[in-house]
């Protein structure tokens, strides 16, 4: 591994990795789900000399949080940024590899800050079948029978929690043992994404509330919250760790926005027309939620005014089963959701287009070409 | 300054900062407080182009988080930063001074952060004469009546507001123009730091709903939330900046360990005794706070049954000024008033005697000298 801006911290990181084949690694695949989390594992491992001076309150913190990052699913982001490496000749034989896959793994850590104050901010009970970190650390502040308010407790040691995430991302950007040319490449973009994703929560928290019903804020959420966050930028950070050229950093960008609005869009689709037993989610949840999808959007935009009132009074409310099965009636009477089919199906072929015209390497087109199917055909 | 690893979005940091006189600032001074406003204003000018495409609500989130570091008083973390680096030789007439007062500057970023979160965690209303961030956003919800809850979204967007704060101060120190071995040097100090600072803020919730009342615990808590954080890493960072040897490093730390533990220990002596004319404060805040603080740890140890019983009842309860006279003269009777000041002076002779017996700059001891008197002696 060349010579790297970290620091002898990272050294558990570097070492775990060496043990780990990098050469035939699928984005998605069991044996890329492992790998990343065998870099988070040995980073978690390396801050142990950090949290175990502030005593066993900190150290149950920091656990949370480990246990949290690795019940983490597939490693979407890291996938996108390891094939952005792929397509610019990333060697995953080479010696820079390991380090190139740290610094994907560092992801992951941004993703945990950001579901982990979404969650407080959603009031969401449970994620991944387990309680959400403020709801578990209100229950603990509950059996332990502590004085005050625990639901309050709950969210202070979320909150810290999560920026406790975001710290640590930077941390193992920085001790991932990349050289300093690399690591002044993925800098700015690194900066990007962060100020994108949480501009992105900014506008839906303000979408939500400020109630903005136009298609285009939907849209403008769907890009910085989901397309620029999960697929363009961590994408544009695997791209310029291989020093791609402007010319394929714009085809993989172009891709990551495209087919991550898409992404998004199918998400809105399912997220009404799903099935529970395949989503896990109950039946028309983000109708129930109140979501303001491009598809509701779409939806308002080209219905009366009196479609437009059932719409704004189904959504958030508390709806049969039967009413349910109204609304999706109504904004597939109404064209929503040809449209949003249409979206999806022209945005996924100007992305593919766009990686196909490019200097990518075969290997990875054909990875995008299957991450794009997965990523818009899905089921759940 | 010195080919850095940052972006060229940093050039505006540098260019304004060429302008300022650098080699005859005092920390804590206005010229010192100008300087480092200076980097931010332009630092936060340089986000501009990263914010504006979001839209005008991310716009004014970022405005918002502006003003908040904007307003921010006596610049007391990079006071200490930049005096480390003069400490170790660090010349200001160099050209490596306006990035490393960049470098410092980057402090007040991470000090955002911690009291944007803490004033949601305190459910404090009102910062520096000004509503803290998060009744802010609740007020323009109210204004612009907004459906749903104002005080959820407040707190939603503030929580975002100290996230955006905590990654950009890491962009404003990975585009400060350090030279690649200056960098390497910080960050692992950087990254203690932030963990550090988190885990205080973690102790400290937990002291208050856990009910630990030990010594230990109150002088844990300073340690990490306050010492380490205000002081300590700051000496740090900046002495490693200037390259110093690990004796300097050391005493600096001593230094910084010993006169912030004072520090706090001071602030909890005005909490209590402290004249409201002169701190700003209520009379007794500290108390009706119910803050467990070194004094009042000290208190308990030494009280019977009886005493404990009047302190307890008494924290966080709604006192009468007469009530607070009665506890004030029970803490002094038991001696823990005493004992508090007895800390003071002894912590501030050993953080002295390191730093008299250490190669620090005659400069820098006599400034660290004159800042531990203002830290330890001060009236608010």
């Amino acid at each position: 591994m060349s010579a790297g801006i970290g620091t002898p911290l990272s050294r558990s990181v570097a070492d775990a990795l060496a043990e780990v084949d990098l050469t035939a690694l699928t984005p998605g695949s069991p044996a890329f789900v492992d790998a990343v989390e065998t870099a988070l594992t040995s980073f978690f491992a390396s801050r142990r000399a950090l949290v175990e001076p502030l005593g066993p309150v900190f150290i149950d913190s920091a656990d949370a949080l480990e246990q949290f990052v690795i019940r983490g699913g597939k490693r979407t982001r890291p996938g996108f940024a390891w094939t952005g490496w792929l397509a610019a000749g990333g060697d995953p034989a080479g010696a820079d590899a390991p380090a190139v896959l740290t610094a994907c793994a560092a992801l992951e850590l941004v993703q945990a800050c950001a579901l982990v104050h979404d969650d407080i901010i959603d009031s969401s009970r449970t994620r991944r079948g387990f309680p959400t970190v403020h709801v578990d650390f209100e229950q603990r502040h509950r059996a332990a029978s502590w004085p005050g308010s625990a639901t309050e407790y709950g969210s202070a040691v979320a909150i810290l929690i999560g920026d406790l995430a975001l710290a640590w991302a930077d941390d193992l950007v920085h001790e991932a043992g990349l050289a300093p040319a690399a690591l002044q490449r993925f800098a700015p973009v690194w900066a990007a994404m962060r100020t994108e994703v949480l501009g992105g929560q900014l506008l839906d928290i303000n979408g939500e509330a400020g109630g903005d019903e136009s298609v285009d804020a939907a849209l403008r959420i769907n890009r910085y919250k989901t397309a620029a966050y999960t697929i363009e930028r961590p994408l544009h950070l695997g791209a310029v760790l291989a020093a791609a050229d402007p010319a394929l950093i714009d085809a993989l960008r172009t891709y990551g926005t495209d087919v991550g609005i898409a992404f998004q869009l199918r998400d809105d689709l399912l997220g009404v027309f799903g099935d529970p037993a395949v989503t896990g989610k109950p039946s028309g949840d983000d109708l129930r939620e109140g979501k303001r999808t491009v598809l509701i959007a779409e939806a308002l935009r080209r219905g009366d005014a009196a479609a437009g009132a059932r719409i704004r009074a189904g959504l958030g409310a508390e709806l049969t089963d039967a009413e349910v099965d109204d609304l999706r009636a109504l904004l597939t009477d109404l064209g929503a959701v040809d449209d949003v089919e249409r979206r999806i199906a022209d945005l996924t072929a100007t992305g593919l287009a766009a990686v196909a015209a490019s200097t990518a390497t075969p290997h990875a087109k054909q990875l995008l070409r299957t991450m794009a199917d997965s990523a818009t055909k899905r089921a759940a």
